[in-house]
């Protein structure tokens, strides 16, 4: 504990909740476990609901005259219709369409932008852009925490604190609600598959009334405190950047593709990059796999991917799926594998080759 | 564990040698305790030497024509002089000059510079400020992984390793020195006051031979696996991103103004910042303090530092010193107070304020 690694404003009710483990992002503190074995998080989280504290999902606000001219820079997804009430997920690249971020971009007013962004400085790329680029621009990091309510649940405690209205949001859609005297943006989102929804938290002093709120509400439901759960978010086709892509991967390797303008109409860093890459057709692209049926261990570097004696990609992400009793991994496949239902096998370190196959997401 | 957080070539032996908890700095495993109390750590690290696995102090490689123009755009320092085999302590900034990093700068060729960095992705905002500008360079992380030796006899395990030239090397100077069939650079320097060196180890696969090689080395002088030792930096007035500074801070509130051009000399984005700010001033600026006789707790938040009954400042890193046999802190003061040997007292939380004074750096 430092105040370089910074606090939440719900660190302090995780810790009460008798959170047994945190990890790092966007140099802030993420609850990782609260005692009890992946196996009944996950099913209770796709059963139930259950309170994220994901204020590591910094929020990066881009203001200004030339601000939707930065935000399409860094984009090969056409931003220009953009508007209040929709997120939008986009990845975020240099120039050669190497993955530098995967945020979720709300589009707040004309000139006013905010991304809730995955592990990486994305408002220093902004900032250099901006003042290498002479753009008229103010980049900043608003007090604002994400709070997640994930789960089938979710919707009715959520409700429950901010009115019935937010049950009338589509999927990544977004408005503003009260709470504590103050208006919030909530949005129909998060990084599970079981439905749920994100706070926007405006003013981090808020943080401990919202949690109990939230908590209280949820009791009826059986709420419990969470966090992003390995196995479902493999098995729901949820990436993760530095687990499971980064800058030395394209857009099109994550499946992006569709999302990417590639016909030039759009003025981003990577224009030259994604139509050269749409034109020549990308190599490899991440795959769900199952593979095993005893858990295998704790992945913490890339495992070789086997298709006979042909090097098929490699698994970047891998859990035992309780559901499944098979190991579920995101893996970066080999266009000669990359087919679901492709028989392939894992290098498990020190356990030999493990048959399984490719898979769609999500992984059924 | 995860790929997202990265291992270093040492992870391995660290782990081997009993690490009991890790922090994370720039996405990398840092080890932070072996299971020995911090005093008997501090002891060691001045009397003897100990070994730092600071893979984390990621290296950011920027070549190509405009680097050098690059390089100046980030910083107030003057680089135009620098130059093979002394490196730079520069304070990295954004146009108001505020703090984003304050790497260790070297110049490998008139077209080539390495950042030795804090825990920001300083890649990205050269990669932005690159991209925005259309500067003709490339931004990169090179298979580069910094080691420490530090301590009174760490030149005597360095020198027995990489051979007795080592010993020539003035403060922050560095020369190429071979180890396992490559070369690679090895600088005096390091974040400790007790003297050592830094081994920038090029190619992961060496890691381990080069830790073990050290160990053995080491091994009449007492070495030890160890780490950034808290109450040793304070008391060296080393300096922590995150902790002591961030974006909002400037230069001259590190006491680094003597490293600012600040005649507009020189062709950097805060030039009219740090020029202003030399007219106009600065208000407050990093000191030492000494206060309290009995360990304080864990700082992890700002505490308030008061003069009589106004608010003189804060402190951001607190540690007990087993030399003083009293706390001493970073602390970001105010001008009023900041003369060292002002009488202050520090607001611990739950436990009052404690008498101390403020001191100037290193802290006697």
């Amino acid at each position: 504990m430092s105040r370089r690694i910074r606090r939440t404003p719900y660190t302090g009710r995780v810790e009460a909740a008798g959170v047994t483990g945190f990890t790092v992002v966007n140099h802030t503190l993420l609850p990782k476990a609260f005692g009890r074995p992946v196996e009944e998080d996950y099913w209770h989280l796709r059963e139930a609901v259950q309170l994220w504290d994901v204020g590591c999902q910094r929020q990066v606000e881009i203001t200004g005259p030339d601000a939707a001219r930065l935000v399409q820079w860094m984009t090969p997804r056409d931003v220009s219709q953009a508007r209040w009430g929709q997120g939008l997920y986009v990845p975020v690249t240099d120039a050669a369409a190497g993955m530098i971020n995967d945020p979720v971009l709300l589009r707040l007013d004309a000139d006013r932008f905010r991304l809730s962004i995955a592990d990486s400085d994305l408002a220093l790329y902004a900032l250099g852009l901006a003042l290498g680029g002479g753009l008229d621009v103010a980049v900043d990091e608003p007090d604002v925490w994400p709070l997640a309510a994930q789960g089938p649940r979710a919707g009715a405690v959520v409700a429950a604190v901010f009115g019935q209205a937010v049950l009338e949001l589509p999927f990544f859609g977004f408005d503003r609600f009260a709470f504590g005297g103050r208006s919030h943006l909530v949005a129909r989102s998060g990084y599970s598959r079981q439905g749920g929804f994100e706070i926007y938290l405006e003013g981090f002093e808020l943080g401990p009334a919202l949690w109990d709120a939230l908590i209280e509400a949820g009791r009826p439901h059986g709420i419990r405190p969470g966090s992003p759960c390995l196995p479902e978010r493999i098995e729901g086709g949820l990436f993760s950047l530095g687990n499971d892509f980064d800058r030395r991967n394209t857009p099109f390797e994550l499946g992006l593709g569709r999302l990417c303008a590639t016909d030039g109409s759009v003025a981003c860093l990577a224009r030259d990059a994604v139509a050269r890459i749409a034109r020549e057709g990308h190599r490899r692209e991440l795959r769900g796999l199952v593979f095993g049926t005893a858990p295998a261990p704790v992945c913490a570097e890339a495992w070789p991917v086997w298709q006979g004696d042909a090097r098929a990609g490699e698994a970047t992400s891998v859990a035992f799926s309780p559901r499944l009793q098979a190991n579920v991994a995101v893996a970066m496949i080999d266009r000669t594998a990359w087919e679901p239902g492709t028989r392939v096998a894992v290098e498990v370190p020190g356990a030999g080759r493990w048959p399984g196959r490719v898979s769609a997401f999500p992984i059924d």
